[in-house]
C-alpha cells in the first residue's frame, strides 16, 4: 500500500527531510509517496497545508504521515489538526533537551539553517572555489593548499565528490585524473608525486564505469567494457604500488563516498 | 558551561548529525563542543567510544550528550553504557511507525546514504555536470535545457548556489555573472533575454559583497564598497524591470538560498 508523506517545516526543512528519508528507508516493504514542505510559516500557509492533507488522506484512503520541525507554536498546532500521523520532533526532543541543559530553547525558525555564520560561508565559497580551480588537474601550483587530492580515471567520481566535500565540510580538495599516459609505466604523474601524502583514490566496478560512460559517450572507445577494465586495472595497481589508500565507488552515494574518504584520511573539516 | 555532544551512527551520520546541530541551534545560552563519530558498526568501535566519552564526561565534569542513529542494536547497547544523556534517533520513532505502518523495519546500516540508486546516482552527477559547464556564463548555448539560470553580479552567491542545488536536488542550474557592461543601458545581456522566464537574480548588501570581495582582491576598485554599491544598485533596478525575481543571500545560507529559490521558482527536482 502507498503512504503519503509530508515533511514539513517553517525553515528549509532540511532536518524533517533528512531525519524523515532515514527513518522511512527503514520500511522497504512499504511504498511512500514523499512531498518537502518547506517554509511553512504563517498560521494560513498552515490551514491551508491541512487541506492540501487531509484531501490526501481521503485520496489515499489512509492518513498521511507528516515528519515535522516546526518551531512556531501556533503553526504547529494547526497542522496537528489533519487527520494524518504527525511525528513532531522539536516536540520529541526540546523538551527533554531543556531538563538536560537546564536552559530554555529560544524557539526560533530556521536557526540551523538560516542565522547566517559570516566565517562559515566564507570558509564553505573558498572551498568550493578552490574546488573548482582545482578541478581534473586544471591547475596543480596549489596543491600545496589543499587538504586532499583525490585521483582515479575520469568518471570515476571526483568532481561531485571533491565539491560535496567542500560544500559540506569546507576542506579544499583537488582532483586529477589518471589517464593513459600515466599507466604506460605505472608511475605516479609528476604533478602529484611531492603531494603523495594527500592522495587518495577513487576506483569503481569497470561494469559500472561502462554504463556510466556509455552516457556521455555511448559506443565510444572510451565507454567500452575493454577500456574500462584496462585503466580500472592499471589505476588499482598504481594505487597498490605507490600505497595510495583508495575506495571503491560503486555501491556508494556522494555523501558516503565523502564521509568515509574524510574518515579514513583523517581528515580535519574546515566547516564544524 | 560548556558541553560535549557527539554525533554518533554505524552510517555516514549525516542524519544524527543534522538533527543533533538542528535541536542544539536551539540552545543559544549554552556553548558545544561537538563531534561527528561515523561508521561505528562493531562492537569494539563502539567499546572503544564509550572509553572516549566516559573520558570527555570526566574531564568536563558534566556528562557529553549523544545523538545517535545507530542501527545495529548490539552496538547500540554498549553506547548506551557510556556516561552520557543519549538521544536514541531510531529508537524514539521506529517503534511508532512499526505500529502506524504495520511493517517491520529492516534494520539495516546505512540505509539512507549509503544505497546506492544507480538512476539517482546519474542525476546527480549529470547535475554537478551541467552546473560546471554552465558556471559563470562560460557556456549559454545549452540554456534551454537549464531548469534555472542564476544571475547576479560576481560574489553574490551563483556558484556555489548552483552547486548545492545540482548535489541536493539534482536539478539543472545555470548561472550568469552580470558586470558593469550589462550596467550601462541597463537591459539583459542578449543570452539572457530568449531565457527570462528561468531567471532567478541573487543580489547581497553592498557592505557584505566589499567584505566578500576584499577577502577575494584587497584594496581593489573590485572590492570598493563605491563599487559594489553601484553594481548592486544596478542589478537590483535590472531585476525590478525586467521583473525577475531575485533573493537577498546576505542573511542566508546557502542552504537556505537553495531552499527557498527552489520553493519560490517552483521548480521540481529531479532528485525525489
Amino acid at each position: 500500500m502507498k503512504r503519503s508523506v509530508f515533511f514539513v517545516s517553517d525553515g528549509t526543512g532540511i532536518t524533517a527531510e533528512t531525519l524523515g528519508r532515514s527513518l522511512l528507508a527503514q520500511f522497504d516493504t512499504v511504498q511512500f509517496d514523499e512531498s518537502a514542505i518547506p517554509y511553512v510559516d504563517t498560521e494560513d500557509k498552515a490551514r491551508s497545508l491541512v487541506q492540501q492533507i487531509n484531501k490526501v488522506a481521503e485520496d489515499d484512503g489512509v492518513r498521511p504521515i507528516i515528519i515535522d520541525t516546526i518551531v512556531n507554536r501556533q503553526v504547529r498546532d494547526i497542522i496537528a489538526t489533519a487527520n494524518a500521523f504527525m511525528m513532531d520532533v522539536f516536540e520529541t526532543y526540546l523538551g527533554k533537551l531543556e531538563t538536560e541543559l537546564c536552559a530554555a530553547p529560544t524557539t526560533v525558525v530556521g536557526k540551523t539553517h538560516s542565522i547566517i555564520n559570516n566565517e562559515a560561508y566564507g570558509v564553505r565559497i573558498d572551498a568550493v572555489h578552490f574546488a573548482l580551480d582545482n578541478d581534473d588537474g586544471a591547475r596543480t601550483r596549489h596543491y600545496d593548499k589543499a587538504d586532499i587530492i583525490l585521483t582515479g580515471v575520469s568518471r570515476s567520481g571526483k568532481t561531485p565528490t571533491s565539491l560535496y566535500m567542500a560544500l559540506q565540510f569546507g576542506v579544499h580538495v583537488g582532483n586529477y585524473p589518471l589517464t593513459e599516459d600515466d599507466f604506460d609505466d605505472l608511475r605516479l604523474p609528476g604533478a602529484l608525486k611531492e603531494h603523495k601524502r594527500k592522495l587518495f583514490g577513487l576506483t569503481i566496478d569497470p561494469e559500472r564505469l561502462c554504463a556510466i560512460r556509455h552516457e556521455r559517450k555511448a559506443n565510444s572507445r572510451y565507454a567500452s567494457i575493454q577500456q574500462c577494465e584496462i585503466e580500472i586495472r592499471a589505476a588499482e595497481a598504481l594505487f597498490n604500488k605507490e600505497g595510495i589508500p583508495y575506495i571503491n565507488t560503486t555501491h556508494l552515494s556522494i555523501e558516503e563516498i565523502s564521509t568515509r574518504i574524510l574518515a579514513q584520511a583523517g581528515i580535519k573539516r574546515r566547516l564544524v
